[in-house]
């Protein structure tokens, strides 16, 4: 095997890995769990849980795979902060979301080819690109594998 | 440059860029910040911080790096849980140790060669190797530095 293709099995296997760790964790916390605050006067599970729906759903577009399907949940859980108490999907409503986004993601990069995972994402012009050809398709799962488990760190807080 | 290359650049400037800003925070923690639970009945920055400190150290030996600088952090902060309130470094002495085991580490992580960053770590045998050739140097550093993010996204909940 390539070493190209080696990689492209770490990163891919390792987000799947984080995704399903997180995915538990999530089962195993109530709704009402997810509704406190994980720390007196800061972020609700609730409001993390959206964020990572949100931003999940954004890697689907920026990583050139296709439309995001909740585009709306940017708005509530990336452009605004939990305190700006907007009006939120349900918890059970993210659930289903969830689990929708992620295995469209999922399947997605799992049909790419190694030479698709080294190509740019979307946010990048082909100039820049030229210049700094790490700004490809992996360092951004590899970056959203980390975003995940700094929130999933948090969430684990909710477990009693 | 050629993608393994590239994959070496992603994963050493992100794993730098996670310990950048984990320093940062620690930094803008002050000790009487970092004695706190997190959450209550759940561990302390103290014990985060130590136990980072520690799995850290372990990547120098557990990466064929060399010998850990302080293996006796390991009883105290892996092996352990934090209510097992065994005797622990100040966060003072935490803090020198941070700066010298993570010196270390990066300055040996950035000597490697892309065909060392593709060979096996300590922990597996040749024969495990051959049929997974993914368990490598590059896989563990990506997986470290999604338990740092984890952590981190503890320890910034102590930030007032």
């Amino acid at each position: 095997m390539e070493n190209a293709d080696i990689t492209v099995q770490i990163v891919l296997e390792g987000f799947k890995s984080n995704l399903k760790k997180a995915t538990k964790l999530l089962n195993e916390l109530s709704d009402k769990d997810l509704l406190q605050e994980i720390v007196i006067f800061k972020n609700t599970g609730h409001y993390v849980f959206g964020h990572l729906n949100a931003v999940h759903d954004n890697m689907i577009s920026l990583l050139g795979l296709g439309e995001s399907l909740y585009p709306e949940l940017a708005e509530v859980f990336i452009k605004n902060p939990d305190k700006a108490d907007l009006q939120k999907p349900s918890i059970v409503q993210l659930r289903i979301q969830w689990d929708e986004i992620n295995l469209a993601l999922v399947e997605k990069l799992e049909s790419l080819t190694t030479a698709q995972w080294f190509a740019k994402h979307t946010a990048v012009s082909d100039e820049d690109f030229a210049k700094e050809p790490q700004r490809n398709r992996l360092s951004v799962v590899i970056s959203r594998g980390n975003h995940l488990a700094y929130h999933v760190g948090q969430l684990v807080l909710l477990k009693n």
